[in-house]
């Protein structure tokens, strides 16, 4: 980004100039301005691409979108090559690998199936019950989530796999492997997290040859995205109980129909991808600070998208 | 116990001698012997108290029981000043450690509401979704499942506050008082989990003003004893919607019949006491492997019951 800039950033933010945020911005070394005067924008709608300003003024340089994965943003054609786009990837992944551990604890730990007891079940439940210790878990994807939810596999005394694009050792992991040559990591995984963003790549990258490879205790957790798993074939196998169980925090198609055979299903949690709920807001804040105050020290933003990677 | 012992250790393994536990004690240098020549008894069932040996023979000098919690054994008049016994505490506060974080995160990511859910209830799920991240955790209870437990809520971002019997201070909590000087506790932590034995001191210990004082967001998660809670008591403050709920792998009374409100409680996750479940006999026999190792060595043996305190 050059070199130290000794004057505020003149920053626009919108559509939501909470005060909170206002502050957080000013403190980082920032002045909130008008966008017409603005060099840099902060946008605070999740969902809102519709009333994004198109075409944004030449004098914007940096642009920081609230969410982390960005595809839709992508996909609108709004991210251009004019300026700096950064993400929100990774200010969510403490609280996204929580619901992860979340999901996968309450598989192993067979909640769902005890939640629809009445009686005292302790013969049926007791040999069936599992543990996370000396587990292997395989994780889709070694980014933020990946990074952030090694750790807490690591404290239950699970071993983390991951596969990722580049094959790069993902620290804290037991192994890593390039997508490209997955070899075994389906079968000899005991169960596994999609933690992957959304590109054309990873699109139905989990579909009936990777379900039908998975152990029949495993359970698969997604906090990725729903088109990551080829949804039928997960239906399929949960129903021949080829795996376990899965735990979805997004699905495809999302929202899930109120119809739709994966809702109440005895092998099945589904939560209303919520699992960066928590913090989200405090997260973003502290995320286009800690940006303000690289872009006015030179440095590297945090979140830089790549337009040819879409993320 | 004494100087270092040349011998191997004359030990008794009943009314189980199962081969991978002879074998265990073999390489730790014990002979398995019947029980009228041994110094020493491994009694490997869990539930049997009616046959074990009573009276015990006079040069039996230790007995190694199966089970953490030695209740039933005191009560029963079977432990006795003639000889040391050694329970199974610790043995499984790993399993049960990752139970109660299985049950607490349930709870805070609302999974049993999530698992009742028809349709895509985002809106009503999202601004109650919680997050363990910056949360204290109460722990009654500063044994091997709050040791076992500290290092996993430390990995999620929450903070452990311990109420013991003596007050000293549990290795990685953030506060740890005794139970007679309990001052704000109950009040102040974000959720308790208990993971106190069973003794008389405990029964009842979690009643309608502890439950009342409890933040209406507080998940309350029991893997300890039923009887330290007042279930009745439990029953109405969940009603009341006084606390967020409740998270139980012990119930008082246990089993839980299968008409009582417990069961399928909107609030309430109920498992049959099988949080211990997972690696139970892998735990055991690498316990009494190391008693026997340090009873050869002349060291303290590990788990020794007071029969005064009853655990």
């Amino acid at each position: 980004m050059g070199s130290e800039r000794s004057e505020p950033l003149r920053l626009a933010v919108a559509p939501d100039a909470d005060e909170a945020v206002a502050e957080a911005v000013r403190r980082a070394g920032a002045v909130v301005v008008d966008l017409a005067d603005a060099r840099a924008l902060a946008w605070t709608a999740w969902t809102d691409l519709a009333s994004f300003p198109q075409p944004l003024p030449a004098g914007i340089e940096w642009v920081q979108l609230p969410s982390a994965g960005v595809e839709r943003w992508v996909e609108a054609g709004i991210i251009d090559r004019a300026r700096v786009w950064t993400s929100a990837a990774g200010v969510c992944a403490a609280p996204v690998a929580e619901h992860a551990l979340a999901l996968l604890l309450a598989g192993v730990r067979m909640l769902p199936e005890c939640l629809r007891c009445r009686e005292w079940a302790r013969t049926e439940v007791l040999p069936r019950v599992g543990t996370l210790d000396g587990a292997a878990v395989g994780i889709v994807g070694g980014g933020s989530i990946a990074r952030a939810l090694i750790p807490l596999l690591t404290a239950v005394g699970a071993e983390a796999r991951v596969v990722n694009r580049s094959g790069r050792a993902v620290p804290g992991a037991a192994q890593t492997r390039p997508i490209a040559a997955v070899g075994d990591f389906w079968e000899a995984v005991d169960h596994v997290v999609l933690a992957a963003p959304d590109t054309p790549d990873t699109r139905h990258l989990v579909g009936a040859a990777e379900l039908d490879a998975m152990k029949p205790t495993a359970w698969l957790v997604n906090v990725a995205r729903g088109t990551i798993v080829d949804t039928d074939a997960l239906v399929r196998v949960l129903d021949s109980a080829g795996i376990a169980g899965a735990g979805l925090d997004v699905t495809d198609p999302e929202p899930l129909p109120a119809a739709h055979p994966l809702w109440g299903h005895p092998r099945v949690i589904v939560t209303p991808h919520v699992a960066d709920a928590a913090m989200t807001l405090r997260g973003f804040r502290r995320r286009l600070a800690e940006n303000v105050r690289r872009w006015r020290a030179g440095e590297e933003l945090v979140g830089v998208v790549d337009p040819d990677r879409g993320y």
